[in-house]
């Protein structure tokens, strides 16, 4: 397979390696990952993250141990296995499914031709929806996004953060509003780090003062990723997502998803019928990081910790996707479901 | 003065003491308070919150001044800084008010008999608002509730805690969803402590998980306290209040406000006229407390921190004060002007 890099995944030599999104910012590392356990344990502990990446490197995963003689067999098992890992994106499973379509027809030999277009699809998709996110917005607009949706969770410049880093490209000057998305601080960890490296000016706020800013007229729109959006237009994003939204609706503040086709699952009928990850108490009694790991509740409080939510079409101003800008009367006449 | 005991305040033997709430969980201890300077720290660093209770305090603390020997011109002074150490709560204003009052008729002798009147009567304010909020749900209630409003805010049962406290204490069972409250969090730290002190089941989740929990239909009612309740029914309280007003209205949930007339500004026309304390970027970037001190964001990066929130009476279902529980309709005719 050939050499590829993005921010945070690279194949360089026969070899992956995933830049450990756990330890960032204060730390750059990056792993070597050799083995379907190997990605799975990085999925699951958040070291490579973010819908569109964790399907690429799964592929990549693949590929390469195709390369390195595991037969189709195998290669199947081991595409289950991944399948598994995380149960919201959708886009893992996409990116199966075409791997294992290509082994179906080619064999393993065909599998680096695949993982590497995806990869530069991935790449792609992200230029055509920063494209059309950018053109919706004037110089000097306040953004505010959830999570991490940048080139830390696409093998591009990401979906929601790809917009905004167009915006800067096109010397817009966005200044964008950062949650710091509770438990797991995506935005207090890997969207400042991002809008660091971008120089777009931003503010970071806790999850709970949204609200308040969207008040105060500070806000004047939202914009978010997708882990799956569902053939009415309802969509999981990481928990925080659902609440911003209602808030939105409540201040007129235009409130925009972006994702690319892969994120979208035609199968699936609404947001209801999309699975949702649980995760672990400690996740929400405490924080662990490079930073540090500290537990601040009693050890035994009972804890709920969903990792995504789901927000439906109503609340939705507008679906920016990489064939372009969706309202929701498109949606609901049913254009996703055509999508692909 | 005479010995008086609450669960996070003491004055015995001539000497004041403060349960420090920053070590909580992890660690009681107990802080003697002798001076302006140290109450001002400990109500900044929020080793003594909760705005009845902090109220209570500083005028515990005066009353101690005045019988080791401070003259009424030292006291004034005293007064003066303790009334700027916290812009939002107005109890802490009330009850200095009702110190001076004392001070000008009755001379520093006569502080003693106020204080220890305040504090008695902030244990009968709490008895009577968590009565009328009982008296609203059936058994099996569940409950969300934000920042806290316990035995630790106030000198006897709570406002939103005592309510909960009081169901549990009338065999009601209820179960309570606690907002971890960021930055501080007051709920995963300290509210999960009382929960599990009162044997109340409970459930802590990350602030933005409120909303989800509305959607699902889990939550039948919302009970938060207050910092200050403006003359028209806005109030101000912990900052992440006004996001869960605006899902409660979205989903029908009842959302109840519980506070004494302490905290009642009858001189405030509304919300825009609170004064909205800005705390420091550092709570906004890591966590700090008897668990650790660690910071996960970029040290640089600007942060908006405001402590607290305002919920327009608009959003308020119900006003539950000591002398009742009050509707819109009431509100709006001006009950508030003529409470105390």
């Amino acid at each position: 397979m050939k050499d590829m890099l993005a921010t945070s995944i690279r194949y360089s030599n026969q070899c992956l390696e995933v830049l450990d999104q756990h330890q960032l910012p204060h730390k750059e590392t990056w792993l070597p990952c050799r083995t379907t356990d190997e990605m799975i344990s990085m999925i699951q502990r958040l070291q490579i993250r973010g819908a569109p990446l964790i399907g690429i490197g799964a592929s990549l995963l693949l590929a390469d141990l195709a390369e390195k003689g595991m037969d189709t067999s195998s290669l199947k098992e081991s595409a289950a296995h991944l399948r598994a890992a995380r149960p919201t994106a959708v886009n893992l499973m996409n990116c199966l499914d075409r791997m294992i379509a290509t082994l179906n027809t080619k064999g393993p030999s065909g599998l680096a031709a695949t993982a590497e277009a995806m990869f530069q699809e991935d790449i792609e998709l992200c230029s055509r929806m920063s494209e059309h996110g950018a053109a919706l917005f004037n110089t000097h607009t306040n953004l505010l996004t959830h999570c991490n949706t940048g080139s830390l969770a696409t093998a591009g410049s990401g979906t929601a953060i790809g917009v905004i880093a167009a915006l800067q490209a096109q010397n817009k000057h966005p200044h964008v509003y950062v949650d710091e998305t509770r438990p797991l601080l995506q935005g207090g960890r890997l969207t400042v780090w991002e809008m660091e490296k971008l120089a777009v000016e931003h503010t970071l706020i806790c999850d709970n003062m949204a609200a308040t800013l969207m008040a105060q007229g500070k806000v004047d729109a939202i914009l978010v990723g997708s882990d799956r959006i569902a053939a009415n237009g309802d969509f999981a994003n990481k928990v925080g997502t659902y609440s911003l939204a209602v808030n939105a609706h409540f201040h007129n503040v235009p409130f925009y998803v972006v994702a690319p086709y892969t994120t979208v699952d035609p199968t699936c009928p609404n947001g209801e019928s999309i699975p949702i990850e649980e995760r672990s108490a400690a996740e929400v009694q405490g924080v662990s990081g490079s930073f540090g790991d500290v537990s601040w509740s009693l050890p035994d409080t009972p804890v709920y910790n969903p990792a995504f939510d789901v927000t439906p079409a109503k609340l939705v101003t507008g679906w920016i996707l990489d064939k372009g800008v969706y309202s929701q009367e498109e949606i609901s006449q049913g254009v996703l479901r055509t999508l692909s």
